[in-house]
């Protein structure tokens, strides 16, 4: 059985450490960024002095292409370079440098497999420069339209077309990977979560991505001044607000266990602190992997009163997506392998999004998840174990040697 | 008994709606504005027409003196121009026109009074330009350093010393109004609260200004990922929050029904809907006229818990003041005068900060305060019937015509 070699895997997280690193030891590699084109470039440059065949698309994805001595679809695996601002060191990356560990180790050990190994790095699956997230494997696969994409703005008014054109990086589209000539997609993430972690699992069998559903609340009420109205008087939205968040959690809380739910914006007006709030406006985004929680959630925000504390409630759903559920064959070669290399393993659902969830709409995809430590992502305190990161990276080598003989 | 004239007085108040009008029909008049400057040059010019002279001091107070008969101490009354963005036309700007019908009436009738009559109009009373409120006639009063207020920039960088030497409206500082040399300041104004209208009072006779302590109470949470955090592992900041708002109100709602408390602006961090808030922060603004009220609510606030919903909870005190009670025996006389002009009154002490109650510090002061049309101020709706302007006008009248005669 071929396995990954640790050191390697090791100096690989620690190299790309430097491309955007922060003085609080994460990094902000925003897509196309200097950073990220640096980090592109020393992925590229690690691909081709293995042989590979590097091919840069529309969108700036990058394939990288390992041959196959026989005639047959691509195994497509990876992820993306790009992240948060002030976020952490294994958050996409190490779905990048875990494929290329993978196909390293098939190098090294000399054997030339049947299909094509493809390489994957998209661009712009953060969406913290370029709203929205995962926008190239969207725009790839029909959730986004591309001309709109090309005209989204950074916080400094570039377009996502100008930084595309300044980078190194924009491609041809019929360089786009070809659902048809592709067996399958795999993608190594972190968790993002402490379940792994809590329930001491090494292996996260990603079943598939949890639907969810965004609403704003919005009470309005009546701004007078802080020190003339007496309390009797007073339309408070703040008031109403905080009274509908415990509401909500009364209500939600009744729901299936494993439902999340958050209240994670919140705006205040004027938010002066001798007026009394006029008007408070909050997001609640719920995630589960059963549509029918989703639609109890639903039905929770629609007997909402239409009144609290005098103040007018309204909402509005602002958007939502069904659950993906993942190849259920690559679910289970997944699990199998992870049984076979002795790891413990547990079935969840993502609650976040992932490029994974786009490309699974076109080739049979799977994801595997590695604990994150205290569940912390987006941050940079973001940690996975390098023993973590090598038992994720064999589960990877290990499906990815066994799609290719299968067929 | 001498009377204002109802139509001069409506003409003043409609004559200056037009300075800084607004489309909603209220004003933006900021301290030193062209707007303000054009409303304080119309004061000037009325003023100067019945042979009042004018002094300006180094703080932009404008001084129109009508001259006694006498070698006696000055009467002043006033207010401020100035107003908040988007407000109203009764705010301030009435106290002025109040004292200019006040002296005109006076003059129109050839009535040589044996003290002076000042009309003052104090700069910046609003703080919405430059921070803080009633910045003059604090500065005149020891409560404000005159060089960290010069140094103090609006929105525009643009600091209090500029947008002064900018204006025709920088004047001495031995202009300033001399104490020894004031018997007594008046001031009219709008309750800018809903409790003479509520109750059916004409006049409100103001005992005094609210004592009032402002703290900032601070809710540590966790920032993690939206989807993939399960509930019972969240520390969600703004649940904590929301449960300590409401843990006041009941706290507080217990205490003196005449207290006022009003959690005014409340931030979220990092406030994005798909991030568990990891702290919130906001202001509790309490006021009332008995310190051993205020009292209560420090016990209250200590005894609050350390820890909520898993949060941390810290307050701050951001500052605090007295009760100012202003001078009895003026209180007194207005109350008297209300009765003797037939009308209904109450004695009620202001929530709002006024500069007569920083003036009370070294001057006899007293306050008239007028009925605002559902309690509303600081916004385009703010409203004062003619028939109250007329009444309060009167009560400034014979306040002013009962001083200059007593002594």
């Amino acid at each position: 059985m071929l396995v990954c070699d640790s050191e390697n895997l090791k100096e690989k997280i620690n190299f790309f450490k430097k491309f955007g690193a922060t003085a609080g030891g994460g990094i902000t590699r925003l897509a196309l960024s200097k950073e990220d084109l640096a980090a592109r470039d020393a992925v590229c440059a690690r691909c081709q002095k293995i042989g590979m065949t590097i091919l840069i698309d529309d969108m700036a994805n990058i394939y990288a292409t390992l041959a196959g001595s026989e005639d047959l679809p691509a195994i497509m695996f990876g992820s993306h370079l790009d992240s948060v601002i002030n976020g952490g060191n294994y958050d996409g990356v190490l779905g990048v440098l875990a494929a290329l560990e993978v196909i390293e180790t098939i190098y090294k050990n000399k054997y030339v497999p049947p299909h094509p190994l493809k390489l994957v790095v998209w661009t712009n699956e953060e969406g913290s420069r370029f709203d929205p997230a995962m926008m190239s494997s969207g725009v790839l696969t029909g959730e986004f339209v591309k001309e709109a994409m090309l005209k989204i703005e950074d916080s400094d008014e570039t377009t996502f077309e100008t930084a595309l054109k300044k980078s190194n990086y924009l491609g041809e589209i019929r360089n786009r990977f070809d659902p048809a000539q592709t067996q399958a997609y795999l993608e190594l993430h972190i968790e993002q979560g402490p379940v792994l972690e809590a329930e001491e699992k090494e292996i996260g069998i990603v079943a598939g991505v949890a639907g969810m559903v965004n609403y704003e609340i919005t009470l309005n009420g009546q701004s007078d001044h802080a020190g003339t109205t007496p309390m009797k008087f007073r339309q408070d939205a703040l008031l109403a607000a905080a009274r509908t968040i415990i509401l909500l959690h009364e209500k939600l809380d009744r729901l299936e266990d494993e439902l999340v739910y958050t209240t994670g914006r919140l705006n205040v007006w004027p938010n002066v602190h001798t007026v009394i709030p006029a008007k408070v406006a909050f997001t609640l985004d719920c995630r589960h992997k059963d549509s029918q929680v989703l639609q109890q959630v639903a039905a929770a925000i629609y007997s909402l009163p239409e009144s609290i504390e005098k103040c007018r409630l309204s909402y509005k759903e602002l958007w939502k997506r069904e659950t993906v559920k993942f190849d259920a064959s690559l679910v289970d070669k997944i699990k199998e392998n992870s049984d076979k290399l002795g790891l413990s393993s547990k079935k969840i659902y993502s609650g976040a999004g992932h490029d994974a969830q786009y490309i699974s709409k076109v080739v049979p995809t799977g994801m595997i998840f590695l604990p994150s430590k205290n569940g912390h992502s987006h941050c940079e305190e973001e940690y996975t174990s390098l023993h973590d990161c090598v038992n994720g990276t064999n589960v990877l080598l290990e499906t990815v040697l066994e799609l290719d003989k299968s067929s």
